[in-house]
């Protein structure tokens, strides 16, 4: 190993030996958002993690309008194009199908592609409620292909680090949880009645959208509710239609909603999400209080991790330590580039995508690092809880029936 | 008027003309944490802001302990001392009583020094519990003497500043209010019993202790609380007696609480108080999204406020502003030194104190910027508000009487 | 235009009607750390800049390990490799040649693409010397190839909206410029010789790796250097050679610098560059002070921009705004992602290989935000300055020939 | 020792059987500024540290203006005045000469305060260059009297312990030391002539007034300077007169320096101070990176200290630590408010003053952590080395002669 390696150029220029490399087929639902960051991670995860378990083939890729999704397929390189999803998950050249399509199309498509046999990497949310989201699980283990919801807050590498520390006993016994996912873009009232603000498409509001990447982290690194009690709030409750500016429609999801929360391990908590927040741009903050330390992480800044450790070292040098996660003995990072060279926020997608093809090639579990469909699951029944709270002003106890 | 002047040095080395400045005597009860910052602010108050309203002379001091006191006496320069708060509240040489006693001691002392005609200027919680506080306010008003509750985080420059921004408009309408206070002093399993961990002296944990901060910073900065739902925690419940560490009590108070809130304009609250948050020493955090920017307050750097204005100004140059509150044109600090030179956390007490002097002398209201015994009172509605919710799992609608 | 766009999405998932793209080929010398970070520009620049000015082949890549370069191919997607430069740059079908060989070859292989007719894009520095830079910049403006070095930091977005500023003249009059490049990883003197610490390769230490990019910003931001005063050290005298640490050779070259400089404009600078600086993985910090406001900048947070506007607005408002520069309004940022979606380090190369693509494709001058050879050149001449002024311990005026 | 004290309490309101204290007569030159900085903490130093090592007696206060300087012997309970310094320190009653009157008189009026047995507790700097300095030194050593020059700064506790750490060998051989010293109040060319823009009261400029502080700075934690490279700017060079703003006076002292310096251990540093750098109010700051780790101090936030230790503990939890310097076992802490209670500039002039005092009363040397009249010759040294290496553009090699 040269000298350079220990400083962190691990996978850099490496003369691997590298036998025949397997090839996965990607059939992807969704061209906009999640279209292109997914497409630009199967792309990444074919050269920077090397030699990458499998190859991601960007096979076809789907959208209603025929144009777009045509300069998709050139965009990114996919071999076909279909403008019927259905057509999509049941071509049986596709390995993997990739549901980035609207929420609304999340159990539809997938439960389809599943009796396919197609492994499924599903956009959070899973589902639009948690009945759906618990077919999904059942109908994918049943048919034993892999699945996974695209938490991909998980494969952040100062996430994963946070996991690390959790589970290494560091921070000692968790006491509390503390989170809010917080953005800025609708608070002007003449913002249009977008599809991420009707409960028909979009499901619910910050609950969904934002919200439940925070309890996907809550569950991820603490451990699963017990209780919740909740408020939610629609501030501006009439916007301007999309299509027809001068007429308004109702918005009929939640812009915020706040919650306190109970963990089963005793931890208190906090949640909240909101897209009332000015200056708070994609601002996921959380923080986790133990008995021998604490954690803290903001995805704005998500190459740094602050943690605090009590109980080591000569005590008048304690402090926050803010610790630069770029270094190549942290998680991920040795695919990188070298320390304090940062990553961004597309790169926890590479290590996502990477993950759920390791998973399918190697017949592996995406639990407990990758979110399965039983976390899908899951995190919607925490949603529902929450959302009932709000309404009938109880602590709602939940119950997971997988 | 000098160039100094011009830079923020206006008071320093000024011939002001000085009329007979008038005296108040002040009866303090208390010489720990509180009676050692309520003696400097007196001290300090009496020379820095020049010339002061009035000018404080530590009359009397009274505490249990006689060897204690006295010292005490000694140290600040109280012409006189005593072991009894009933021969304190009845010299009738006492201008002001200050009441930094024990909690359990907050009303019945005041209630006293009332029915002697004394104004009194009291620490937070101004009693045990709401009824208290509404006979304790009614009672001052009907004697016609001045009240004010040691609310001493309104007095912080930046705090001022903050509520002079809301005020003016600039934030715009308020939809959330965020805050945190969170200290890590009694994590340790082995920290004993001490008074604020016992009911019946403290009346409740970091509900009372840090979270009336919090109530207050909300309903100074944003309003009254329409309704709570909250949760509350005693993560250890049995720890070492101070005086026999062997045996060990029962820990009848809060060590955190968090709650959601609702104020009367609409705004949805979070608020959270808890002491067992390793490396946060002193940690008072709150944050306001308004429909035109955001405020933040960090009382471990309380010489900045970051305040994000969407508006104003060229879009690509927008961006969180770290205000040094440290100009002679910020509240309170033209008395102090020049810009980028920072006080510290005694200072407000030092701004508060000169607010009640100058209150009582010129008879003036203490509100809006100071706490009166009403705030007190109401602060305590919100306390007990958050408890009942606690127990019962249910929101609670708020009342206040007076 | 939809809705989504105003926040950001504006490339994400359009129908853009595309014509046919033309192609470049990119014959490449290196697949080390450069290697890779250029490798990875041209394939993501393919889709994310979307339609790019030119679709970039990745046809050659050279590297005098077969094995090694084999595997790159394979990774990278080339479809040749050469174990030689000179077959390379006399490959007929190669348009840009990219010189990412190490620095002893970055004149002699440049100057023979030159002469083939070929684009040269050129790993910093340019050349061992200020006379060899001078060289290429007049052989390449004679041919009438495109040169560019790269200075890839000229493209991250908040680097090009500091320069936006600067020239807007938003912050006045330039008085200082103060820049730091501090790294941490040969601080240990067991770390071996490696080529970054012998003249004969590297040319030379700290000063050339890191001093050379902070005085590129320093001309890009502020204008030419007109006088330098320095001192260099080399604190480990002797290191392990790493191929026999039992045997040990001599570092020759610096480990660190600091310079003073003025600047032709009448600017006070502050440079300096050091591999011993504990903490520091990939700190780059300036900071610029004009008559109007101050920009700050650290690489490490490097889609931040701190600005501060002195003349702008309620003066009790003036603070330190630290701008997300994440905006779709923003340079270069409508090609990726929502705001607050952060970009990472490589990404700064991918706008720098766009820009050379489109400056080839479409005959433009990379000047002037693009660093040209004679850019090169002139940063060359700077490092010679500081370096004999350290060792005569005199301010040393610099001149350039071209 | 009670429960409390273990969080910090320590002399909060206890009962220390306190014998008599011994009282030393303050006399004082100067009423702006400083005078109020010197007043308030002699004021506070008798009674926040308990019990003092003499009780400070504010005896005398003289100033030119004879209804400034009554206004100020009223505000700060001084018993008399005077408007002659030469009255004060031949007063027989005076123990202590403060002299915290303009630069000029710096050197005249102490050395006539020594020859009548005064001990001195002059302001920096101690004279106008390194002669009157040195002559001072040695005055006072002959007298046998305690000299002091305020080098304040090193009595934050912060900085305290960035010695401690530094002695400790905590972070190693030092390699590096950088600091600026940047603030912001006359970039405006109408800003005025006042007494520190010209040579002949001031001595210099941003050098003398900002520059000594962190060249103090650096003689107190890293070790004497060999030699300096420096470069200094006046950049605007003539400004109304205070009295008759419609004619001008040229600007005869510097607005800014920088200068490149080694230290005899061999450290490499950089030194910078200017008045012209917008956003910065009172930013000192300064770095020191060692084999081991490194140490930063920012005096806007006074309370912290960053500290990376680079061999410390697991390497994946290694960062920079942000150390609330507040708790009861930190430097100077135990005297005033429980942890994360935060200090503000002033009070690092109350330890000075304590220190001063308990050297007079119990005969100790002020070194080696105050600054003696010695070390106020030596900054004067480095200072003049700087301004003729600025002049000459050649490396300075320092000498002291005492």
């Amino acid at each position: 190993m040269s000298e350079e390696k220990k400083v962190g150029f691990v996978t850099m220029g490496e003369a691997t030996e590298v036998e025949e490399i397997p090839t996965l087929k990607i059939g992807i639902l969704g061209y906009a958002f999640m279209g292109k960051s997914h497409s630009n991670a199967y792309l990444k995860q074919n050269y920077i993690i090397w030699p990458p378990a499998a190859k991601a083939e960007l096979y076809a890729i789907c959208g209603r309008n025929e144009e777009a999704v045509k300069v998709a397929a050139k965009r990114y390189g996919y071999k076909k194009y279909y403008t019927n999803w259905k057509d999509l998950v049941s071509d049986p050249e596709v390995d993997i199908f990739d549901n980035s399509g609207p929420n609304n199309l999340h159990y539809e498509a997938s439960i389809e592609a599943i009796k396919n046999g197609k492994h499924v990497f599903c956009e959070k949310p899973l589902a639009l409620n948690a009945q759906q989201g618990k077919e999904l699980f059942l109908a994918a283990e049943e048919k034993g292909v892999k699945h996974m919801v695209d938490f991909n807050y998980r494969f952040v590498p100062a996430v994963r680090l946070a996991k690390e520390i959790v589970e290494s006993g560091e921070i000692g016994e968790i006491y509390h949880f503390r989170a809010q996912y917080l953005q800025e873009w609708i608070i002007d009232p003449n913002f249009p009645l977008v599809w991420r603000l009707r409960k028909d498409v979009a499901g619910s509001g910050a609950l969904g959208d934002l919200g439940a990447h925070i309890i996907d982290m809550a569950r991820f690194l603490v451990g699963e509710f017990a209780s919740v009690m909740a408020q939610m709030k629609t501030f501006i409750k009439e916007r301007p239609l999309p299509d027809n500016p001068d007429k308004k429609g109702t918005v009929d999801v939640d812009d915020a909603f706040a919650a306190v929360v109970e963990f089963e391990n005793g931890a208190l908590g906090t949640l909240e999400a909101s897209r009332f927040c000015h200056g708070r741009k994609n601002y996921q903050y959380w923080e986790i209080n133990g008995s021998k330390g604490s954690i803290r992480f903001n995805l704005e800044r998500l190459n740094e991790l602050e943690v605090y450790l009590a109980k080591e070292g000569e005590p008048k040098l304690i402090g926050a330590r803010d610790i630069m996660v770029t270094e190549s003995f942290h998680p991920f990072m040795e695919h990188w580039w070298p320390h304090g060279h940062i990553i961004g926020w597309e790169h926890a997608q590479v290590h996502a995508v990477y993950h759920f093809l390791d998973c399918v090639v190697n017949n592996k579990s995406v639990e407990p690092y990758g979110a399965s469909f039983r976390d899908g699951y899951r995190s919607l029944v925490v949603e529902e809880g929450i959302a009932e709270s709000a309404q009938t002003g109880q602590r709602v106890f939940l119950k997971y029936e997988v």
